[in-house]
């Protein structure tokens, strides 16, 4: 991450709440892991840390990622989009899983004829993860 | 796409404005293309016509994806997420460029230290194809 610094982080469109999506994508092999916010603060967390940290909009907070879990979502790799209003991470994954359920990504559930099928297996026991 | 439909799309979370975020990702090679919105009624265009429909914000209203460009998005699977407030639509992306700028994936800017640095070549010249 020597490479991704915060000067100028202009060209991003922060919506009304000053909030960005962002796609945690693997850098590995472009499995997209999951979609949250970022604020001005955290987006410069994560250039500084090199580690994902995100705005958690139910909890009105920033959020490590995997400050819990030990999950965490090192960052490879930054991306805007044309208008600049969402961004993409390219992550690697620690732990394998990015969900808080226990799947390896949080779109786990595919639609097939006119219901949602689970098409992955959790990789760890949330109650095992989160007993705190 | 005969395996979509639409009955019972339950567990599908609108935002406030009745809007859910989808990403597009090419199917083949897992690219993410594009992210936009869609609300129900788009969604349920969507899953009838098999090619991708959103809602524009800027525009308010429908938004039949190529319908100018002929760079239409044949939905090939959708997903949700855990909370089901995100979708993801794998698409064959027709014409080979999701962005209206022309590039494949309007994330074509990737942070390199600080600044963005355009990492793609338009495949089609906008000012050619939205003449009209």
């Amino acid at each position: 991450m020597t490479e991704l610094n915060k000067t100028d982080l202009s060209g991003i469109k922060y919506d009304a709440d000053g909030l960005v999506p962002v796609i945690a994508q693997d850098h590995k092999d472009g499995t997209i892991l999951m979609m949250a916010y970022m604020n001005a603060e955290s987006l410069g967390l994560t250039l500084e840390s090199g580690k994902a940290v995100y705005w958690s909009r139910s909890r009105k907070k920033l959020w490590r990622k995997g400050e819990e879990s030990g999950n965490v979502q090192t960052v490879k790799a930054l991306y805007k989009d044309c208008d600049g209003d969402t961004l993409v991470i390219k992550v690697d994954q620690i732990g394998g899983a990015a969900c808080h359920t226990g799947h390896r990504s949080c779109f786990f559930s595919e639609r097939d004829g006119n219901a949602w099928k689970v098409i992955s297996t959790p990789v760890f026991n949330p109650a095992e993860v989160y007993k705190k």
